[in-house]
């Protein structure tokens, strides 16, 4: 039986991974309608139900789950639908996009949010606990309300940011650890023998974003506007170290 | 007072971090005596004697502590002070150079056992149970024993391997994490606000190495052979990866 508290309705839009994993954690919290193109899934989704996109975009609350580059394309899809005075979020990996997008087609009468939160279903299998969500409030008064929910609910680490200086710092942490992955991949096999550490530690790092879907990788990398710089800058500096180092070896004498 | 069972002597040649490290885990177990060409350190070396480098290269079984550029230098000072039957090994972090320098200069009638602690002062604090060891017998029947104490009394994971497939595997795990330390510190200030687990992870294997001594960082560049070709196809992988993200980022549409 439903509690007599009223539960409000939270809307998904994309049911990837991440929608899927918002499903798990706030379907005890919220009545959850999810959408997405491709049709339901096979297997019933966890804590949520399947609707057309038009009764879903009609929640107060409206997340939107896609790929940094369909954001766009989601806002206008649901923008007819949306009621006023809801919130509607995304929860990409680069904020610049996406903030841009949804301020340009979302209707005026709707308040948002864009958040990233710093994890996937890898790094929530343990809980969502110590984990970082960044949250650029971009219109509307709901942003502090929002975070207080995800701190005492979730106990979730809240930052609150601006998209720019969102996108400067992921171009740096998700961009490099993506780029780091790809060259190691590049490598393989890699040895498991003779190592220290410190380069497990590199492996695990890696590891754990090598599987992430391409969709992360092109946002991380092509959709965010200072990755292109930090790249320059790490193939400099690495190939500075090069010749630095010379092409022979100095074996001991 | 000295126990009545018999404590064999060990002398370690070169005091720096490592040297000092084998003092503290093994004092309890031989009788240890130091040298170091820059003299006793001021506070006295815990679990070690230090004596003249002719006592020191006359214990039953010899330490060369040294950085790798300075093995040969070590091997020529101690060789007219070894016993015969006497064992010699070395702690350098590549292995072909070391172990070609102790074959030439170290008399026919002494032991020789390569080896290399895959680990540091550092990743060593709270002990050595679980850390690895490379060890590349050249001369001698006693790796076995050495092994087997190291295994059972230390709790190390020996790898019993050979120079040049030591150093393969070296130049890829010591020499990349080393690059891209390199490269990170290059790159600072990193984020430490945006950053996702993966990137937490990097920035701690990376922290691991980059406070290593100079001596390390030549050995495991320079002084591998390996290294070099290892460098070159990290440089390309990335300019190749930027290349093909190319120049320009592709905001939300």
């Amino acid at each position: 039986m439903r509690s007599h508290r009223t539960v409000s309705r939270l809307g998904i839009v994309g049911f990837g991974a991440f929608g899927r994993l918002i499903a798990e954690h706030l379907g005890g919290r919220f009545d959850i309608l999810a959408f997405d193109r491709a049709g339901p899934p096979s297997a019933a989704p966890a804590g949520a139900r399947f609707a057309g996109l038009a009764e879903v975009a009609t929640c107060p609350i409206v997340i939107l789950a896609v790929p940094v580059d369909a954001i766009a394309e989601a806002c206008r899809a649901v923008a007819p639908h949306l009621q006023p005075g809801a919130l509607v979020l995304d929860v990409g990996s680069v904020k610049l996009g996406p903030a841009r997008a949804m301020l340009a087609h979302l209707p005026d009468a709707v308040e948002i949010l864009a958040t990233h939160p710093l994890f996937g279903p890898q790094s929530a299998r343990d809980g969502l606990a110590g984990l970082k969500i960044a949250l650029c409030p971009l219109r509307g008064t709901r942003a502090p309300r929002v975070a207080a929910f995800l701190r005492r609910a979730l106990g979730l680490d809240v930052i609150v940011t601006t998209p720019e200086a969102h996108d400067r710092e992921a171009a740096l942490s998700q961009g490099l650890t993506h780029l780091v992955a790809k060259v190691l991949a590049g490598m393989e096999p890699l040895p498991n023998r003779v190592t220290t550490r410190s380069f497990d530690l590199l492996r695990e790092a890696v590891g754990m974003v090598r599987h992430d879907p391409p969709e992360i990788f092109e946002a991380v990398t092509r959709g965010n506007p200072f990755a292109g710089d930090m790249r320059r800058l790490f193939v400099e500096l690495a190939q500075g170290l090069d010749r630095e180092l010379g092409p022979e070896s100095v074996a001991a004498r």
